[in-house]
């Protein structure tokens, strides 16, 4: 058999259920998808292929999962940072989602995220936003693999300026795109228990079932939204998600922080699903998620990057490192969120959570290749004790060598092989010039 | 004027006292110091040079300080994490320490080290270890910059076998590199005030001052060690150390997390410095240090990376990232260790914490030519609305294109110029290949 990828000479770290690594590997793959993984043997020739990569010693592994994202605020980088939440969101964020986000922005705002990820080794993503049908289009156009999901919220938003529309817009884009790639599964990204009514809850949930979608939904991320679900609903956020039917094993809770026992056990007894964002947390001083207490509890948990402008990055390699550390100090123990377990939520966890680990998350045949492959012949990297320690702790996005989503080599040598890096860096800049300008006449900075 | 290097068509971020950032800027060095910082003229040739660097449009700023190292830990990077401390150090840091330092393992070990730092934006580093006469050959061979402390311990240590020469045998290492090169500045590193008896951490100290070196000791790190303080001196670590004198302007508290507000107030009177490892103290669960309390008494703060052992790396970018972050959560206040501070403590006050104000730590005329330029053209720093905030919260080590110290070119095109790395690269595999295997052997893993 002719395969048409054959990746050898790299430690392979398969995140398959033994968590098998296996030295000196052969990855086999024909149409997008892995057909053997295995130890190569010096006295054997390789399998035959139509392309023969060399790893060159590195490390080969499942491309990272990103379980939360809002692609386009790439355009909001840096924008505003270090102030008090409310005025970031109300003088910075809000305003300039309102007046510069069109399709063109978002599209080449999300080309920009798809760049970044991919780069840094991220082959999948999971995003909400609006004018999410631009954001498809540019996420299919890159080659990523994406869980996407037009964004439910009772407020005029960005493409859908009356809120009844909301959930109507939120299944067009559905019913647009899913039989469009094998790459993008749609999803119903409702924003959040406080800023969508009891009603549009319950009908974008309906909408998100009758579709069997992945069902998004930003909770108990902040003590203001702690603080007023319980005086509006005398109950904690997740219990009252639970109590009008928002919770089963097709949702997606994104951020989780504040919860009670009570509630860690409700998502786990519902196999209702987490997106843990670290670095946004800390940095909007959102809290600490209870993540140990949730893996312990049997809830599948994700790693998520969050948008850009809250990070301010899509590196997922920071994420995990901060991921490992945070819980660490947060509960004074050195030993919880170990290196092993910090990768599979940055990859088979990951997978799991948004409802792909049929699919991806571990190099194993029948599985899409999607595949990563690192360079470790650097000072930061060596020696290499543990190669998933050095992954967790020291190992960058700007470490990945190789990228490949189902098959399809998309970075080869650190360069993006899909997308015209310096036309979009170009248009990316042209933008923030302009309004930057605008937000200096303004006085608002 | 024919000056020796001219850098022009790059955003300068001076670290001036005025915060000065200046578009379009030009910097002119002559004999290792920096001449000239301005904006450039479109309509002016620029200034005649021996050599004219084009910043291609990136920044150009100080050189990053790393006030806390053990540089020959390289060799030690991610041996066994995610342990226990006391299992952590007794079972596997302790003896391979005892095993294998040797003055060559300790060479090679810190000239991977500054090459890590060096490809990564770090110009100056302070380090405290043992067989330091080693590292100071290293750090010299490199080029980089370094205050280096020969280590004093009241246990048998590497190199060191009968504690009752720690002293004397620090000052012989002081002795020797104090007039060897401008660019390695002699210090005396005491381990901790648990580590010494009183009257080890007494000699030391008065050593220490009769040759005005600069004083490191770790202190207040762990809860066990502020237990066993109050146990046995009934006072805080700082207070003891005060006690007995240790506290001046000359002495880096390394950590200084276990404080209390009195110990705040008693480190600003005495005017000494704290050295913050942010990294090393989630990973080990030391806890967090009380930075923002420490700045806003005056205390000058700089930031650390600690040893390989326990980071797991020596890139000053993420451990900035983390210190703006973690302070951020750890008080629910998201506009605290704002970018410009942080930035401050890795150049300009990292410097002023070990002594070297007058001649690094900004790009302002007069002073040394430890200059870093970075590539900002890369996804993950566009758009670029506010540049500082992309330095702490985006950029990575491995953006830095180039580098010098004095005026001379260490890093070009991120190739490190000065040392050959495939052979340190080389060296260090097979020494880690031999603990490895003596590890397994032994059972210990």
């Amino acid at each position: 058999m002719v395969f048409d990828i054959v990746i050898h000479n790299g430690l392979i770290i398969t995140l398959n259920s033994d968590f098998d690594i296996i030295e000196n590997g052969v990855v086999c793959i024909t149409k997008g998808k892995l057909e053997r993984i295995e130890a190569g043997a010096n006295d054997k020739p390789l399998p035959e292929a139509k392309e023969i990569i060399d790893a060159n010693g590195g490390i080969i592994m499942p491309g990272l999962v990103n379980t939360h994202t809002h692609l386009p605020m790439t355009l909001f980088r840096g924008l505003a940072d270090d102030l008090p939440l409310s005025l970031w969101l109300d003088e910075f964020i809000f305003p300039c989602e309102a007046k510069y986000l069109t399709p063109e922005t978002v599209r080449v705002g999300t080309l920009l995220a798809c760049a970044e990820m991919l780069l840094s080794g991220t082959t999948t993503c999971c995003d909400g936003y609006f004018f999410e049908d631009d954001v498809a289009s540019a996420v299919y156009k890159s080659g990523i693999r994406g869980v996407l999901g037009q964004g439910v919220i009772d407020f005029p938003a960005p493409g859908v300026p009356d809120p009844s529309d909301n959930i109507k817009n939120a299944v067009r884009f559905v019913e647009k795109w899913q039989n469009v790639s094998p790459l993008i599964t749609p999803s119903i990204f409702c924003h959040s228990p406080y800023t969508c009514c009891q009603e549009t809850l319950k009908k974008a949930k309906a909408a998100s079932d009758s579709k069997g979608l992945l069902f998004q939904i930003h909770a108990a991320e902040t003590k203001s939204e702690y603080v007023r679900i319980q005086s509006e609903q005398h109950t904690t956020p997740v219990k009252y998600l639970d109590r009008i039917g928002s919770l089963d094993e097709n949702t997606l809770i994104v951020h989780g922080i504040w919860l009670d026992d009570d509630d860690i056990e409700i998502i786990a007894k519902r196999r209702s699903k987490v997106s843990h964002n670290p670095q946004s947390n800390m940095k909007l001083a959102s809290g600490v998620a209870p993540v140990p207490s949730l893996i312990t509890a049997g809830v599948t948990v994700g790693l998520g990057t969050d948008g850009c402008a809250s990070n301010n990055d899509l590196d997922l390699f920071r994420e995990m490192d901060t991921a490992a550390k945070l819980h660490k100090v947060n509960l004074m123990d050195p030993t919880v969120m170990d290196a092993v377990t910090v990768l599979k939520m940055a990859t088979r966890e990951g997978a799991k959570a948004i409802g792909l680990d049929n699919h991806i998350g571990s190099l194993e045949p029948g599985k899409q290749a999607d595949v990563i492959i690192l360079d470790t012949d650097k000072p930061h990297l060596v020696p290499m004790y543990e190669p998933v320690s050095h992954l967790i702790y020291t190992a960058q996005g700007s470490d990945v060598r190789d990228v490949m989503v189902a098959g399809r080599i998309l970075v080869r040598n650190k360069n993006l092989l899909t997308l015209d890096l310096e036309d979009i860096l170009e248009r990316v800049t042209r933008l923030s010039g302009y309004i930057k300008k605008k937000l200096k006449v303004s006085k608002v900075i």
